[in-house]
């Protein structure tokens, strides 16, 4: 049987706490171990500080199975992360012979001086593991102390991708005989709230441990991300597939897609299917719709053009719309929004025409308080109209429309 | 005189530790901490578990003065930021009445019904300073516990952003009068590369320690900050001044503006003090120069629209560009650029018309390479036409498409 392992991630650099750059490798190495069975239970960051360091090392030995490490092993001076292992350990610093001379062959190649400092970076622990970095100089160490393994790999994005693949996860997979896989699946709701969702599936939100049911909300959507630990990734899949069922059973007409699904892709999907054309008539999303369709590859087949409108007098000179439905209604109406639709389909010869026009405030206009917003969409059986209302600032009123109206597309269009 | 403070930065989401997405949040902090004088000696992630968290939080109250922590403090069931907090400490925990003042109001309004877990987004400690979040429901808390100051704000950015922006920063500012002042200002420019510019005052970022000078790129242009450390904020803005009238002797003609000026605003600004109208003609930016203008406040005034024509046909239908330019041209030319801006400033009668046109790829269009865009802008006083090249993928190439418009237009406008 396999022993759970707990795991942790350090990175060290003065650099990640000065907010110089955003700890991607921590995000990057997280992702590929909990595809490998691993789970990391904590991130830490720490500067270039031998007291700091030590005491973070002694903190993660105490909680954790597996350390990695990445950062600080570097030539020169503030590189401290070899030195404050050795504090807390006493093991004795060797020099790796194979890191030697390919520093003296790279220096030699390229006609530089290796300075003394430089072979800092051939300085490995006794009894270790030294695996041989093929995209930079510093090798990865594995070491094991007191019943926990060390995983040490350069802060260089690169450097530890190229290491982590090549040897730090298969001496993990050989070493902790990894037989039972986590597997995860994400599931993609639109036009429900986080609260009723997790409402709707409350009760198998808190009986379910395997596979775990985890809300997560973003913009205008919710996902349920489904992990499930097994023998084997079939039996994996089949314990997701099993929870999958009873969740689409009472919230299957919000699901649009899986794992790196986006609603936008759905819908250029579905017109594409169904051959399709679209174009938009934009006042308050002022082209925002347009460009996320043409965001995609192979816009061109099922995407006409928009006509951003956005006075009064462009609305009535481009798209003639009627003088007195914007004097008796307003521009912000469904009686506009709906003669936009109709006139951006026609004048740009395309099936489906969309429109917008509201409030992105922060002023009201018309009398209309900002986020009331109207979408009309004709396609070629009917005219369907929605009035809606979101709030937040400018430029979240704009992004809830655009998304709003791919939510309307795909209802209207998954039929 | 200050107290040296020491602080450091809790995240709280398993998501973090699934590396579905990259800690920025510590990084955005610790960089606007770092300008106020406050250092972050660490960075930890945890999930979202109970016992963790509560040790977590006593580690961190060992080793701190400041604790900031984001995330966890959401609706649902996986949320226990508060709970772990008041494991350690045994605080009260009450409700404040204005956000649930608010969640009444914003469920009402938009005729959602509220459920009983979001009223936890009401929960704050007895005691505690309760900040208003003015972009979302949760609210920000500061609270002190045996002399460690802690402030909790929501893990979404923008939310965390607003808080600390408005109200962190600004009560720690109070709380600690912190006297010695490091004061950055940050010069922009565009038009120019990160290595020319740096060639440029190669001297000066060697030589120089009071104000540091740091070169910082981003798309389509670079910035350079300048940090100085002084008794007084106006001796740090002297230091500032000083040396940033010897970069300006240098680079001042690429110059933009100053902190969180963007070319974008900076356009908008000259097109409004010249009281002049502009209209877009879009074809691979898909209306993204439009929807750019649109999000500026105020942008009724200046932008009367534009008339995005993605498709050869649609340029002919909407735009009435002669067939023969496109025929003899080709749809990705100056010539065809030359007609949709001119088609487009008499259509939406505007005093500039913009236009693009070019191959957003990944394949080559009627021969040209994918990143071949030709703008051109016509005002009162003349046709300017641009051929441009950039690399990069899609998504890269049309909003450096975009970027560049600015850029031109500045240049223009500036005179």
């Amino acid at each position: 049987m396999k022993k759970q392992v707990k795991a942790e991630i350090i990175s060290v650099g003065t650099e990640l706490l000065l907010g110089q750059i955003s700890n991607t490798n921590a995000a990057w190495m997280s992702e590929k171990l909990a595809d490998s069975g691993i789970p990391i239970y904590y991130h830490s960051v720490v500067g270039d500080n031998l007291e700091r360091l030590t005491e973070v090392f002694q903190l993660a030995h105490n909680r954790s199975d597996i350390i990695f490490i990445t950062g600080g092993l570097g030539p020169t001076e503030d590189d401290l992360t070899r030195e404050a292992f050795q504090v807390m350990t006493g093991l004795e610093i060797v020099q790796d012979p194979v890191t030697i001379q390919k520093m003296e062959n790279y220096f030699a190649k390229t006609n530089r001086t290796m300075t003394l400092n430089n072979l800092k970076q051939a300085n490995v622990f006794e009894g270790a593991h030294v695996f041989q970095n093929s995209v930079g100089i510093a090798p990865g160490i594995a070491v094991e102390y007191e019943e926990t393994i060390y995983l040490f790999m350069p802060g260089v994005p690169r450097e530890m991708k190229s290491l982590m693949l090549e040897h730090m996860l298969p001496f993990l997979a050989d070493k902790y005989s990894l037989s039972d896989v986590i597997f995860s699946r994400m599931l993609r709701f639109i036009g429900i709230g986080e609260s009723q969702l997790e409402y709707e599936l409350q009760d198998l939100i808190s009986c379910q441990t395997n596979p775990t049911i985890a809300p997560l909300a973003s913009e205008g959507e919710v996902a349920i991300r489904l992990s499930a630990n097994a023998d084997t990734k079939a039996a994996a899949i089949n314990l997701i597939n099993e929870t999958e069922s009873m969740i689409v059973k009472r919230a299957g007409q919000y699901l649009y897609g899986y794992d790196n699904d986006t609603i936008e892709q759905k819908v250029f999907a579905l017109l594409q299917n169904q051959h399709l054309t679209i174009s938009s008539a934009e006042s308050l999303t002022g082209g925002a719709f347009a460009s996320s369709i043409v965001d995609m590859e192979g816009s061109s087949a099922i995407f006409k053009g928009a006509a951003v409108v956005y006075q009064t007098e462009t609305k009535a000179d481009v798209l003639h719309i009627p003088e007195h439905i914007m004097k008796h209604y307003g521009t912000v109406s469904k009686e506009c929004a709906e003669a936009m639709a109709e006139q951006v389909k026609s004048l740009y010869n395309s099936d489906i025409g969309i429109s917008f026009t509201g409030v992105a405030g922060p002023a009201k206009q018309e009398g209309k308080e900002a986020g009331t917003v109207f979408i009309t969409i004709i396609n070629q059986q009917a005219v369907h109209q929605y009035k809606l209302h979101f709030s937040g600032d400018r430029d979240t009123i704009r992004r809830r429309s655009v998304k709003k109206a791919y939510e309307l597309l795909f209802h209207l269009l998954k039929k």
